[in-house]
């Protein structure tokens, strides 16, 4: 048996998985990450030692996903941006593996779920692959020759921080106009929000009752589906963006495949289809038409599974 | 003994190397590309066999740069962009080699002076390089884990095409707003020409004698040396735009070095250093100082060398 564990900065989930490959338990709990590391790491081996005790078997390994830069020699979590600052160089493995009872390894988490994808999901039948992880973020990450491409710091793959506009929006990183200012979650919605408040979806503001906190991907997909001209040109317009960033890294790789993976992918064919058609509109170098473009096939259990394959490739990728 | 030869839209380049790496001779003639495949690849099988003659003995191999897409395997040069249309699927490997008497190995020509740089310059201290061609056009190669990444068409590592303004210039390739647009020979050079015109540039006017045709690469840097601000700034905002491409490829793939070869690079600190700054302003998620942004160390004489290293390798990169 193989656990997987999710460390983000609002939930961390954990799974335990079977040897031939089926989920035996899964279970979240809220992150508190303001309490800092010992408690956030006691409470995370507490949790998979419980679902342990229940399965009445003790995981052989432990893959784990960080929000940030790691360690992986070390299994330390280097620098977290989205938790608060006591998580840096925090030695993760170190700690757990003592009180779990067994090996705990450590990626970045949408390099992680980009493993998941390549051994259990689309990249099962390609050598090379750019997977997008769409969520309040914008991550990935990169397979070439049927290998997960890394770096020295295991930061390969910020595909989301690409510049597509020069003169941009600030974003999170400190850098200007990254795909992720006008591709993530929050980007998407935020159009949608301004669209509702500025009276220019009525769709939209029937579906949420108005509330701007209820706005998220789903309800956008929603009400471009009944209609709405637009919020449909809000997704499609942070889609084309992800087209770019996409034909960005054909034109630099010719991957065989695109995967979308997170929460905004499940937007669906609409967005998928105009990152499919934008990318072909930029790569003109050369036929891209047999660039597959899909949706994650793990949908949100993408990084679940580059849990358990980090965990049974005993840390290697 | 190896040769080396390398199409380009105007000139075709021959060199003979010796088996310990020494240039024995070479020798240019114009491309006449017009006159159509069978007159240039005789004229090129000639050139080859002179220069062999004159040297007193025979290639082992030739190993040959092709400006547009090749299919390595069989030899042909599929579509080259920049020569006229008769030039599509032309068995190039399969014409030359009879006539020479050796193998001949085709590969795209700005992946070819990758491959060079890769085993004669920087590439050899470095695992993973990143490699700019700054000329008419702007091409590339990359290089993950010691190897020369080329994609199922020999075509990944277009990274001039990789869209850094989307809504910009209408590019050669079809596209918009490529970096070819912003930092290309020609756009750099047409913004000093712009500006000699317009009375801002009075010492690249002193220096090209007012002479549109006259301003280069070499004339607009030898301008900024002497104090010309507004051509400094034009070389500069070129460079800003080559640090963006850069700076989105260490984001995706965190390369150990960025290396800058082709005519354009001969402008020399003032733009790689630059190039540097920029991509140091615009990769925020790791720490990217690591990584080498370096002139190309074989300058003008990359292709030649890659050319030799194909030939060495049996075609194999």
């Amino acid at each position: 048996m193989y656990a997987s564990v999710d460390l983000g900065g609002t939930t961390v989930a954990c799974a335990l998985v079977s040897a031939d490959s089926r989920i035996i338990a899964e279970k979240s709990i809220p992150t508190q990450s303001h309490e800092g590391p010992p408690a956030v790491l006691a409470r995370i081996s507490q949790l998979v030692i419980e679902l342990a005790r229940e399965a009445g078997e003790k995981p052989a390994a432990v893959g784990m996903g960080v929000p940030g830069l790691v360690d992986m020699g070390r299994g330390r979590a280097r620098f977290l941006p989205n938790l608060p600052t006591q998580w840096r160089d925090v030695p993760v493995a170190e700690t757990l593996a003592p009180e779990i009872g067994c090996p705990v390894f450590l990626l970045n988490d949408a390099r992680l779920a980009t493993l998941g994808e390549l051994v259990y999901g689309h990249g099962r039948s390609a050598r090379s692959m750019v997977f997008f992880t769409l969520g309040t973020g914008v991550g990935g990450g990169i397979v070439i020759d049927g290998k997960l491409r890394l770096g020295s710091l295991g930061a390969a793959g910020e595909i989301g921080h690409q510049t597509v506009v020069p003169d941009g929006l600030v974003c999170g990183c400190g850098n200007r106009g990254c795909l992720e200012t006008v591709a993530s979650g929050p980007a998407i919605t935020a159009e949608g929000v301004r669209l509702m408040r500025s009276g220019l979806a009525p769709k939209l503001f029937e579906i949420t009752g108005g509330e701007a906190s209820a706005v998220g991907p789903a309800e956008m997909a929603q009400a471009a589906a009944a209609g709405e001209a637009t919020v449909r040109e809000a997704i499609l317009r942070g889609a084309r963006y992800l087209g770019i960033g996409a034909a960005n890294l054909v034109s630099a790789l010719h991957p065989e495949l695109i995967v979308l993976g997170g929460g905004v992918a499940a937007i669906g064919d609409v967005l998928i289809d105009e990152v499919r058609a934008e990318m072909l509109r930029r790569v003109r170098m050369f036929p891209a038409d047999g660039v597959r473009v899909e949706r994650s096939m793990l949908a949100d259990k993408a990084g679940l599974w580059g849990g358990i394959a980090l965990a049974m490739r005993g840390g290697a990728v």
